[in-house]
């Protein structure tokens, strides 16, 4: 894998296609990603946002798995995981951890002693959230009704 | 007291001043406070936020409290009460209460179903959380060390 925390011009389309190929993002969380890189593109790291990407170690130099985090406005020294994604032909590899270790690396780096990360209640987010748990997360609050009635959001939080 | 919901340009100096007044938030957070009525004025509707303002009866019309509240991106009808800010000599008249139950008005009108509040769980805000208690919200989560270590997170929801 190659490691990079650049963001390059190419992100916003490869992110685009990693982000809607999971199937765990509506069309509307797919554009807030994009956005995220548009803004970090387009303004730097003044956007506030950090992101570490792996890229296929192959001729394709493809994108396999990103994060995208943090610091919370308004805390002191906590930080926010707002995206994590791997490639469908990439999950149950490992990539998913070394990517949030990575993440939590530069966090903790850059002051950060809490990292907070947040998914949905429902059934269809059950290997996301036990991925968060044997991340070392722990299950900080759970908001019902949040997404959508019925549709709770998790919230998961780690001391790094 | 005369109410509205649109912004004018000297509600960016009025709630600076209102927000500062009350003690209650750092530099950092009248900043953001301004952000959101600047970027109001500058976007209109489309940056998200709502308004309720109370100004003075009399001659005056100074401001005396309101709210911003908004759609959570991604939820299907959630609603953040982001601020709610009643000056210093007007608290505990009551106001506090109907800037609240207006905003739920207006944010259930355009279909919000659930409404998210959140403060510090540290002793100074206790008055803050037993405001939101007696305007009927139910504390659904508490986030330590999120503002900083010691210094928790506590979110309140009301089902509207």
């Amino acid at each position: 894998m190659k490691w990079r925390t650049a963001v390059r011009e190419s992100d916003s389309a490869a992110v685009r296609e990693l982000v809607a190929a999971t199937g765990f993002f509506t069309d509307e969380e797919v554009e807030v990603a994009v956005e995220l890189v548009d803004e970090t593109l387009a303004n730097g790291k003044s956007s506030g946002y950090e992101f570490v990407f792996a890229d296929a170690p192959d001729d394709s130099g493809r994108l396999l798995g990103y994060t995208c985090f943090g610091a919370i406005p308004m805390t002191v020294s906590s930080c926010d995981l707002y995206w994590i994604a791997v490639a469908p032909g990439k999950q149950r590899s490992g990539l998913g951890g070394q990517l949030i270790r990575e993440s939590e690396r530069l966090a903790k780096g850059l002051g950060t002693t809490q990292m907070f990360v947040d998914t949905a209640g429902r059934e269809k987010y059950a290997p996301t959230r036990a991925f968060y748990e044997r991340c070392g997360y722990r299950k900080a609050a759970v908001l019902d009704d949040f997404y959508a009635p019925g549709d709770a959001k998790v919230i998961y939080a780690k001391t790094l």
